[in-house]
């Protein structure tokens, strides 16, 4: 059995995977602030897990945390994840020495680039491009992570797209991230919403003028995204995941005419079929904790 | 013994590499116009690079082409090579049954990518920045070409970054080949001189106005497509060539100047050192002759 945690800002779920990457149990618990309390709570989440499996820690090969912020590839150790209160902590090395397991971390859009793969029965070549807070993809080659040189294969986001644009976070101007990402529409759509993407295509579909603008834009933006990583890794498959990826066929959709738009004007555009190679990531699932699960384990299970 | 033909636009070059992977001999002829003129042309090449090398064709283990166009992987078929005057040809059957020898085709900016890897003595990954009259980069990992799922990976030249930009020939607006390649040259410098950018660069040098602003555009065009790489496919080192790359430190200066402009706003560019990523091609080297003789051959000698 392996275990896969993805500790993310306000929540940690947890999966069990059998032997053969099905899922045997899963639990979900609320994120603790600090490293101390991050630790413990990755600790409780992976007892919790097994015990809802019938399991007990011997049953478990390996443990994967998918995680925010910088990973340190060969210690495990994570630096800058700021909305968990983690400027450094020892993860890899503190939860294995309390769980008595070995445990594998990697930031959470890889793993969950990992997981997606494995969940949509890919094969060749896919990058989840990841539409949270920020913009950033994860790549995944033949079954295993692409990271690239230093890490930051995929970091897209960060990419300048318009010298006219809005001044990015990054300390750049009209980076990717400005257009497409959650961000983005808290920038573009000021709202006291709890979910402002929802009243924004709820608006626009309504008519609101200005709502139809800004959603042209995202929308823009996520197929640029999409144009990008065709010419620049060239990924056979681009999965749609993040926290507006919720808006399922919403966004599906309008970004597929998007690119269908820009390939009338263009043949070699048109030659890249893009449209047919966007999916979305099923809702529902934690594609970061399956990916985490099958971290150091692909060959056996992918 | 291995020999690698550069099929361009005007010139033919050869070169012959014993089983080192050093180079034996090497010839340069003009390229013929149309199929049947660039088929004997090959053929006539790769005897005579033979013979400057004293050997008999019986001692060639194989034949590499690259070729400007859409290269079928499979089938070694050649398409779309316009300056060639090509619109289709059966370059790896037909010569190889001219010659007897096994014949593998490539594009010739992957093939130069390729050769580039090998010439410069580098390991890990890397990608050719090809500053022709278009621009594209060839990618290489672990001394392999990447090809991406499509053939596509490294078409950065059709990445649009600028939405108030120049029309571009591909159909799009403000790509990054509209400013960062011979054809941008041509574009913002309307000149009579033989090597336009050349003058360009005397004339900024000089204090002309106009220089000064279309040379910091193409400088500030390849910077941009240096962070492109850097931020996607995330290759260790990013090495400029194609014809621009002839003006050598007067390019690469000020490219790495921009980047490090960029860096000192921007702690995120800072971390990815990129002016110490970027080396310029040799001059007086056919890259992509030397990467065509090794294709196949690239566990053997890289």
């Amino acid at each position: 059995m392996r275990i896969g945690l993805d500790i993310g800002g306000t929540k940690t779920d947890a999966v069990a995977l059998d032997r053969t990457g099905r899922e045997a149990a899963r639990v979900r618990r609320t994120t603790g602030f600090g490293p101390d309390a991050v630790l413990a709570g990755a600790e409780a989440a992976v007892r919790a897990v097994v015990a809802r499996a019938g399991a007990v820690l011997a049953d478990v090969d390996a443990v994967g945390v998918g995680i925010p912020g910088v990973i340190d590839e060969e210690s495990g150790d994570v630096r800058h994840a700021v909305n968990l209160g983690v400027a450094e902590l020892a993860l890899s090395t503190r939860l294995s020495g309390r769980l008595g397991l070995p445990v594998t971390v990697e930031n959470d859009v890889k793993a969950a680039a990992l997981g997606a793969y494995h969940l949509l029965g890919l094969s060749g070549s896919a990058a989840l491009l990841n539409l949270g807070t920020g913009l950033a993809a994860g790549i995944v080659v033949d079954g295993r992570l692409w990271r690239g040189a230093r890490g930051s294969a995929g970091e897209i986001g960060h990419i300048p797209i318009d010298p006219g644009g809005a001044a990015c976070s990054c300390g750049q101007v009209g980076c990717l991230e400005t257009v497409a990402s959650g961000s983005a529409v808290t920038r573009l759509w000021q709202s006291t919403a709890a979910l402002p993407a929802v009243e924004l295509f709820d608006r626009a579909d309504a008519g609101d003028g200005r709502a139809v603008e800004v959603r042209r834009t995202l929308v823009g933006g996520v197929a640029a995204a999409v144009r990008m990583l065709a010419l620049s890794v060239d990924v056979e498959t681009i999965i749609i995941g993040g926290g507006l990826s919720g808006l399922g066929e919403r966004l599906a959709v309008p970004v597929a005419e998007a690119l269908a738009d820009w390939a009338v004007s263009s043949a070699f555009l048109a030659s890249l079929e893009l449209p047919s190679r966007v999916r979305m990531l099923p809702i529902g699932v934690s594609a970061a904790a399956v990916g985490a699960a099958l971290l150091g384990a692909q060959t056996e299970l992918v």
